[in-house]
């Protein structure tokens, strides 16, 4: 992953579950909208830069919002899977540009079956896909109004570091308001109340089933996928203003662009956990840097994809 | 009011409106489930105490949460104050508590119309009114779900001087999840984590309009009206874990008993705000006094009315 520094928090909820991290064997599940359909529709990233496949063109009784198709659980995702078939997850797994890693499933969307190779048959289906190009769609957030954006903060060793405090003993949790959440391409509104716009790139976590008092060792059950995201920062209120409460400085319009997709871990709520930055944040360097109008930042983390968001 | 001490946010912006808050004049909106109906409704509380009137009943194309209505804006509110007429505002005023203080609109339900005293043709109404007593219905909060749940720190000058901190330059907002929202006679679940639970009644706005940037004057158009918030705290957590961040000692599961009803000031989004707790916390007697399991809290605001929780 190009996100560095040590990833205290997920890396021991990864550890605990001996769950391994493969984004590549997932699917990408986003929101779009495109010129000839009304309103927001869900769909499929044919890979990490890849076009669209429309999921309602395919079941028009699907959800059109991602909370509502990750509240519909397993029923939705098998449904979309038994639908797709094996020409979808193909084709989602890029088999023209490396041919050699494609594996799929068997036709029924299984994902326990033993992998078969089947690029030519991936070749085949996937010509019949009506594939948007990525040019006609505007990607929105993969999850938009989820209940809950929840924020872990000083989760990277590193990130402390540069900012010479102590590593906590237990995270420091805070939140967003899913109103600040934007598309991964769309553009950050410096408000005019802050003089010191920051930015911070992290692993999104988003929860796809409900609980409570869950044992580290069942955890990632409750996970549906991940995604990118940017948690946009004003410095000013966050360290000196409304009573060192860090909500305002974190929430404002646009400060919370996600995307491009939600990566699924093939087990799909809608809450996000944002799971801190690692360290090259602008205010702690000498001089701090903060961002001006005309900025264009992009956040990347490998396998997951990458948004870019022009500061206005 | 019975929330005593200076509010000092809500004052200015009602006095920046010169808006005369009047709340017996106003609707009593409630959510509420009943043995023979499925799911939650949207009904009316008739009068502080009194029993519901399900709005279904009278059309069943209103929606049936607040934060559908809500979303309609001044175009449910009229097909309900229409569909309903002069009897169902009259019965919403107690007719038969207090005949001198009865006041009704016209039946097209215009609050711009002169009041006329109707004391009898309202009793003749509301007497066809199919009420449902207040033992036959559960009350939920009257918003459930709403995107945000703003509040708002040390707001009262008494509150600061109790705990003998400096009254803030300007108001400090923290949040509550969504979920920590129950119903108004729900029980408060004391969490294994705390050992400090601690009372704050407060004054609660809903808000029914969106808006950004918006003058202090204007103010007042973006509510919808008022209820009674018990904004539960777990003290330990507040002040002294979680790196001093107020979120998560503010929102453990049923942390936000809401109700009994929205109080709508005759102007209809969701987003509630809680304007600060008046002096009498547990935390800063001497010695400090938490809550434990068996206690019953009683929230009262005068005119909105009571909210009770037993402490579990």
């Amino acid at each position: 992953m190009l996100v560095s520094g040590r990833r205290r928090w997920l890396t021991a909820l990864l550890q605990a579950q001996r769950w391994p991290f493969q984004p590549s064997r997932d699917m990408r599940l986003v929101q779009f909208r495109a010129p000839h359909l009304t309103g927001p529709h869900l769909g499929l990233e044919s890979g990490n830069g890849g076009g669209v496949i429309n999921l309602s063109a395919f079941d028009p009784t699907l959800p059109k919002t991602m909370i509502e198709f990750l509240g519909q659980g397993e029923a939705a995702l098998s449904v979309a899977k038994r639908k797709l078939g094996v020409s979808l997850l193909c084709s989602n797994r890029q088999p023209y540009e490396n041919e050699e890693a494609v594996y799929c499933y068997a036709a029924a969307g299984s994902p326990q079956s033993a992998p078969l190779s089947c690029s030519g048959l991936c070749r085949a289906l996937a010509a019949q896909l009506p594939v948007l190009p990525r040019s006609e769609v505007t990607f929105l957030a993969p999850v938009t109004r989820p209940d809950k954006v929840v924020c872990v903060g000083m989760n990277y060793v590193d990130h402390c570091k540069e900012q010479n405090v102590p590593v906590p003993k237990e995270p420091i949790i805070f939140s967003k308001f899913s109103s600040s959440i934007v598309g991964p391409y769309d553009e950050v509104v410096l408000p005019p109340e802050s003089q010191e716009v920051d930015w911070e790139v992290e692993l999104a976590v988003v929860i796809g089933k409900k609980g409570k008092h869950i044992k580290a060792t069942d955890a990632m059950a409750h996970v549906a996928g991940f995604t990118v995201a940017h948690d946009v920062t004003a410095r000013d209120w966050q360290m000196r203003r409304n009573g060192k409460q860090w909500l305002l400085g974190k929430t404002f319009d646009t400060f919370c662009p996600l995307g491009p997709a939600l990566v699924t871990k093939d087990s799909v709520a809608g809450d996000v956990i944002l799971t801190g930055t690692p360290p090259g944040v602008g205010v702690f360097r000498k001089p701090p840097v903060f961002l001006k109008k005309g900025d264009e930042v992009q956040c990347e983390i490998e396998e997951l994809g990458v948004i870019v968001n022009k500061v206005v």
